[in-house]
């Protein structure tokens, strides 16, 4: 059966695109006429926002589905509105699976080894009803985690990496000007940085993973934002694939996925949200917001696929 | 106006106790009697793993709410269920506080500055309608943080924390096997430990969040199985109010905590999850798990003001 590399590394081939389109629905930023929209049917409620934001996401998915292998939608733009909000983030999911794309869950969940479960349990693998039967919940194709708990924190997510043919992506050096005051801290014993044993480690995590092409299912976040050092990183953990977020409006550029690449041209995916979300803003077109969504991840399927054949690592 | 850190503290004086209760409902340890009724009303769905969710939670608090100043309900419980989950979370959230316990809610959430906000907004500070206008979402009184990302990824929670005098609690030294992996590595510069350093950055944080006991609403967690090595944190962030889950089941002991205490007999709190909620299995009285609970509650109290008294830092 194929792993969720593999599923992810058919994908991006079928589409001819590393890229990711970030899900990160914010009501300050949503057309007006979809928000009076939600008004008039729901008032101004919680049930608004999550109409509002479903019918945004859909837009947007219709006009990306054919574009890009992947999205991701972040989950604290929807839990912020309780129930409403993990309808519309449910109904985002189903729509994107229902469109053929694979859904990466950017939740950076953690915790100690029993409550890691409950986690996993929800997100990637099965939740137990009253019953005893056991059943999916979010089922999302990947998560995001934290590992600042080590590994005991971790297992339980592998674990059902490997039942269920899911994928993790554990933080390693992210892409906020921040990052280094923890990460970029060099260990004495190794004189390595947090970031690089962070990496070991999500090698370490990601052993039994591999699947037919030869990547791990558990792979990294590293911020494109920093992806000029990604060969620090790409050191410790070769077969693992880093999910890049920053592009765009966080100052990340298509050249600075290179060097996290492999010379089989695969090992990143890189995210953008805002540059493809909100696009219609810059743009003043808050009716055509989904055109102008597709015409933005179009925009960067070329600019990265452009630096990647001029860094002759392009594929197709 | 009170901080949070003023009004726990207050609590503690009413209640004479640093303990404070999980909430963490597991489906497999749920009373059967509970789990009959839920599906009776609801089939063998998760509106039943809620429902009894709700039900198992409010007997559990009408047994404790006398006793104890805080709950700790855990996400990762509750949101693997999806909506329903949500429903009694909430639910188990306004009823603690409608019976005058504070409420932390342990869901270790973190991302870069902006993600991070809408967490914050969404558990601890005001989201926004489609209107423009704000209003409270889980509203909890504090929420635990993850600080890997560094410090804009939790700036925006202390803005919330001075904003309407709720609290967090960062990871600093967490309660399992594997915590050490990467928090006891030592920096080559500082030669203090990662844990060390995240444990001045903590009471960096909560700089302009003192309140008029003197205590910051900026907290850390450390594990009460590592509380022996307590000063070593408490060095570094002396008003920072540590939250100590691991107490019972995962090994931790009252007379770990004392460590942690400052000589005026503040700056702990004491979790106990399993050890409250579950002493029904041990006990064999599933109709009195309530009850159950409630007495264990009260051996923890004694317990561990047995320990503060020996230490000389009771204050009652």
């Amino acid at each position: 059966m194929k792993t969720f590399a593999d599923k992810l590394l058919d994908a991006i081939d079928a589409k001819q695109n590393i890229s990711c389109v970030g899900l990160d629905p914010d009501i300050q930023k949503i057309p007006p006429f979809l928000k009076d929209e939600a008004i008039a049917l729901f008032g101004d409620t919680f049930e608004a926002v999550g109409h509002a934001f479903t019918q945004f996401n859909k837009e947007i998915i219709d006009n990306i589905a054919d574009l890009v292998a992947v999205v991701k939608p972040q989950m604290a733009f929807y839990e912020k509105y309780m129930v409403p909000g993990i309808i519309a983030f449910k109904a985002t999911v189903d729509y994107a699976r229902s469109r053929g794309l694979l859904v990466i869950e950017d939740a950076k969940r953690n915790d100690i080894k029993n409550t890691a479960k409950q986690y996993s349990d929800g997100h990637i693998g099965l939740v137990e009803l009253c019953s005893g039967k056991k059943v999916p919940a979010f089922n999302v194709d990947a998560l995001t985690v934290n590992g600042y708990l080590g590994t005991d924190g971790v297992a339980p997510f592998v674990e059902d990496v490997k039942a269920y043919q899911k994928g993790i992506f554990v933080l390693d050096k992210t892409s906020n000007p921040s990052s280094g005051e923890l990460q970029d801290l060099v260990l004495e014993e190794s004189k390595l940085m947090v970031s690089e044993r962070m990496a070991q480690m999500i090698d370490k995590w990601g052993e039994g993973t591999e699947g037919e092409r030869g990547y791990k299912s558990v792979g990294a976040v590293v911020g494109v934002t920093y992806g000029k050092d990604g060969a620090v990183f790409r050191k410790w953990m070769p077969k693992s694939i880093m999910l890049m977020p920053g592009y765009g409006s966080q100052g990340g550029a298509a050249k600075d996925v290179i060097p996290c690449l492999n010379p089989d041209g695969y090992g990143a995916i890189v995210n953008n949200s805002s540059g493809i979300n909100y696009v219609w803003i810059k743009d003043k077109m808050p009716e055509d917001f989904g055109a102008r969504a597709g015409i933005a991840t179009e925009k960067m399927k070329v600019d990265i696929n452009a630096a990647l054949k001029e860094a002759g690592l392009l594929k197709w």
